[in-house]
């Protein structure tokens, strides 16, 4: 009988730390916006661009369609790696599988952020959900939800300006996570940490001190991160896959959820 | 004590019908080949290129690292969405996350594919594999297993020519799946099939009839799939997430096992 309890507990205690990941029921949520002509990007990077080499029916009898594309590497949902911001960090084909899959924790931050184009995630705010939620355990993902995915498809909404340009760098106004925050983040220990804004330092930000941060602890980011609100506060598993560039600073993310 | 040994049954018929897809423990590999300017692309596709818009140390007093990147939708380790060789078929901003993820199935043609560059996968191919390891199921994502991944950064042994342009199409040579095998691979209602060679129908193909079997059947392929020879026949769940392009007819893919 010990021993049984004793086995009744470890498993208790097993599925608490490490709960499983089951995909075989249950359903997805892809987090991703499309690409398309009008992708966000920041004002001075090249947008995407996709261009039809053939679409129709072919002399051989069959249909056959095909396109080259362009871009930046940082727009639309994508990834920052390491490398973005840290000299020495991982590059998008360095990070490791293991570091892209885990379970998810979703910050909703919404409130704030409606009352504060500039706001920026506080530590007290990863706290406060900590203290609902249980502390944010080693290799967890971090979604921060500001509840802005919706703007996207209308960039002066969206990120406070649809100029283009060094001069529009200046205008950008969205939320982000602030230093502190991302500081409390790195001591946690997570995988990686997304946001459904263009970027995890605030629009107004020059010293892209929140970047800075996670990344010299290579913590990558997720930007541009569509619609979370589907998603439970815990529970659901991310996998965040991006584009294997090698020596890219970063790439086109998908990523997606799994909610039992 | 019958309660409890109908418990005991059922959850061991569940586990057979669904196996659980448990991410929490095992490993991941990665099957993508990582992108760069000696990716593998048609001869007559433009390949991918990376252009770099900063590099180094700011001003600001913080690196910075970020890249621009132009391709071709069909090269290097990539998705062939429906709609490549079937009007109307599905884009690859279409395709349900659900028809990404499934059970994977490696189907060892390695022998014949050494023996024979042109070899063309069979249906009797598929049916050993079932005689061993049980019919295919619904929803599987099957791997063609050539064993060429390892020549990938050759082209002229991995594709048969490294010449680009129209004149080096006849001189593609690189195994294939027959037609046959595509219809009763669509029979099973599979998810999707890879393949560790540049396209899901062999090399000296004109008619791309596998394509057509294919993807008029709403059935996607996975082409230049990197090594899959650490994968297990069965019992592995495949993750393949491409890059979500509105309207795309297939584009980088970021594909990864899981196994226990
Ligand atoms: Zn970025
Ligand atoms: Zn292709």
């Amino acid at each position: 009988m010990i021993i049984r309890s004793g086995i009744v507990i470890s498993s208790l205690l097993l599925s608490l730390s490490a709960p499983a990941q089951d995909l075989s029921h249950g359903k997805w949520i892809d987090l991703t916006h499309a690409f398309n002509e009008n992708s966000v990007y920041w004002p001075t990077a090249d947008m995407f661009k996709q261009t039809e080499v053939f679409a129709g029916h072919t002399d051989g009898g069959y249909y056959y369609s095909a396109y080259n594309f362009s871009a930046a590497e940082h727009g639309g949902t994508h990834l920052d790696s390491p490398i973005h911001f840290a000299e020495g960090g991982h590059t998008a084909d360095q990070l490791p599988v293991e570091q892209l899959v885990g379970p998810g924790f979703v910050i909703d931050v919404s409130k704030q952020s409606a009352e504060n184009v500039d706001y920026l995630v506080t530590a007290a705010d990863i706290e406060a959900f900590e203290k609902d939620h249980g502390a944010l355990p080693k290799g967890a993902i971090v979604l921060l939800m500001t509840g802005r995915a919706e703007l996207y498809n209308d960039r002066e909404q969206y990120m406070g300006t649809a100029e283009r340009g060094e001069a529009a760098v200046a205008k950008l106004h969205f939320p982000g996570l602030s230093k502190e925050g991302a500081s409390l983040l790195v001591a946690r220990g997570i995988n990686a940490v997304g946001i459904d804004t263009p970027s995890i330092d605030y629009g107004q930000s020059s010293d892209f001190a929140t970047h800075v941060e996670l990344m010299t602890h290579n913590i990558p980011a997720f930007e541009n991160v569509a619609d979370m609100s589907a998603l439970p506060a815990t529970g659901s598993t991310i996998i965040a896959l991006p584009m294997k560039i090698e020596g890219g600073s970063g790439g086109p993310l998908r990523i997606v959820a799994h909610i039992k």
